[in-house]
C-alpha cells in the first residue's frame, strides 16, 4: 500500500498536491500525518522528516523501499505507475503544456505563496486587499497566473484546465484555497475554474478534514491572533 | 527542428539547464539568446519573453506549433522524445530518486538561489565568505544541498549523481558554478562531483561561451562594479 506523508491539512499547500490528486483519481494510500510542532531542527516535525527524506519536509510518498519527496516527482511517479488514469493529458502537445503549467506553479509565484499562505480555514478579506494595494510583485503573480488560468480555459468547452482532470487541476487547488481565503477578486471565468475546482470530491474531502484540524499554528499565522485556550 | 530560446549565458541558470541537457545528450537544436537588456515589462527581453509564452520567462522551448516553457517540463519533454537517450534513469526507483532531486531543486534552495547568484565570469570569494558568515538560511541550504549530492554519490561507484549523466546533473550544473564562483567550502566528495559537472563537454560549452559574452548587466550584479566603459 501507497503511504502518503504530510502536514496539517488546513496549512501545507504542498500536502495538498498529491493527497487531492490520488483521492480525486481513487489511487489507495495510507495517509501519515506529520503535525506542524513547528519547523525547529528539533522538533518533532522536522525529526520525522528527516529520517523520512533528504529534504525533510512533506509530502513524502512511500512505496515498499522508494521514498519519493517532492511534490511533482511523485505526480511523475503515479502518472507512470497508473497509466491507465491519464494523469497528465494523454495528447505529447498537451501533455507538454501540462507540465509547463504545473512546473512554473512548482518553481514560481514566490510572492503569491509568501503574501498569501494557505489557511483553509481563514477568511481574510481584508488583508487579501491592503496585500494587493500594497505588493506589486503579488499583483503580478495574480495577474500571470489568472491569464495562464484564462488561456488553458479559453482552448476547450470542459470546467478544468485540460479534457479532464489532471495533475495541473491538484498543483493548482491550493492556489485556488488562497485565492479563495484572501478573497481576491477574478474574472468570472476564473471564478467559474475556482469553483469546479472547490467542488471536485477530492478537493471537498480535503477541505472537510482541514476543517476538523481545529491546529491553530502561530508559526504559520502571520494574520491572526490565535483563538482563546490555544 | 528544436528551437531553445535562453537569456545570457553569463547569468541564466534555469537557460543553463536545458542547454547543457540538450548538448551533452547530442539533441540538436536551434539557439535563440534574448539578451537581457532589462526586466521591466517594456524592455526587448521582457516584450519578446511574453510573446513566446505565458510565463514571459527563458527558458522556452519550440517545437513547431508546440511551446513548451519552463526548464523541467522542456526535461521531461525531451526525456519522452528521445527515449534512446535515457535521460532519467532507466530504473523506475532510480528515475523516481532523480525526480525528487531534480524537482527539489526547481522549487527549493531559495536562499543559495538569492544570495548567490549565477555570474559565471565572476570569482567572488569574500562575497562567498561574508554571505557564508551571515546567511544562515544559505549556510542550510549548502548543507542540504552537499548531503543531497553525498547520498546520492555514496550509492554508487560513477562520478556522476546516476550511473550515467541524466537530467539531474543537468539541473545541477548551474548550483556547481554557483559553488565556483562563490568558492564555498565542500568536502572532497563533493569538490569531485563539481569537476566531474564541469569537465562535462556540454557545460564547457556553455561556460566557453558565457566568458565570450561580456556582457556586463547591472541588475543581475549585486556584487560587482560595473567594469570601466560598460
Amino acid at each position: 500500500m501507497l503511504e502518503l506523508h504530510i502536514g496539517n491539512k488546513n496549512y501545507s499547500s504542498w500536502s495538498m498536491r498529491p493527497w487531492v490528486l490520488m483521492t480525486q483519481a481513487g489511487i489507495p494510500f495510507t495517509e501519515v500525518v506529520l503535525r506542524f510542532d513547528s519547523f525547529d531542527p528539533d522538533s518533532q516535525f522536522k525529526r520525522s522528516a528527516e529520517a523520512l527524506s533528504p529534504s525533510g519536509t512533506v509530502p513524502v510518498l512511500v512505496d515498499g523501499e522508494r521514498v519519493v519527496w517532492d511534490s511533482l516527482a511523485i505526480a511523475e511517479y503515479l502518472a507512470e505507475g497508473f497509466p491507465e488514469l491519464a494523469l497528465w493529458p494523454e495528447d505529447r502537445g498537451e501533455r507538454a503544456l501540462a507540465r509547463s503549467a504545473t512546473a512554473a506553479m512548482h518553481s514560481g509565484f514566490g510572492a503569491l505563496r509568501s503574501h498569501f499562505p494557505m489557511n483553509i480555514e481563514a477568511r481574510l478579506p481584508e488583508i487579501g486587499a491592503r496585500v494587493l494595494r500594497n505588493q506589486p510583485d503579488v499583483v503580478a503573480d495574480l495577474q500571470r497566473l489568472q491569464a495562464l488560468w484564462e488561456r488553458l480555459l479559453a482552448r476547450h468547452d470542459g470546467p478544468l484546465l485540460f479534457d479532464r482532470f489532471s495533475i495541473a487541476d491538484a498543483f493548482f487547488a491550493p492556489v485556488v484555497m488562497r485565492l479563495h481565503t484572501y478573497a481576491v477578486p477574478v474574472s468570472p471565468r476564473v471564478a467559474s475554474y475556482m469553483q469546479q475546482v472547490q467542488s471536485l470530491p477530492g478537493v471537498q474531502a480535503w477541505v472537510a478534514a482541514a476543517l476538523e484540524e481545529h491546529d491553530f499554528r502561530p508559526f504559520e499565522e502571520p494574520y491572526r491572533q490565535a483563538p482563546d485556550g490555544a
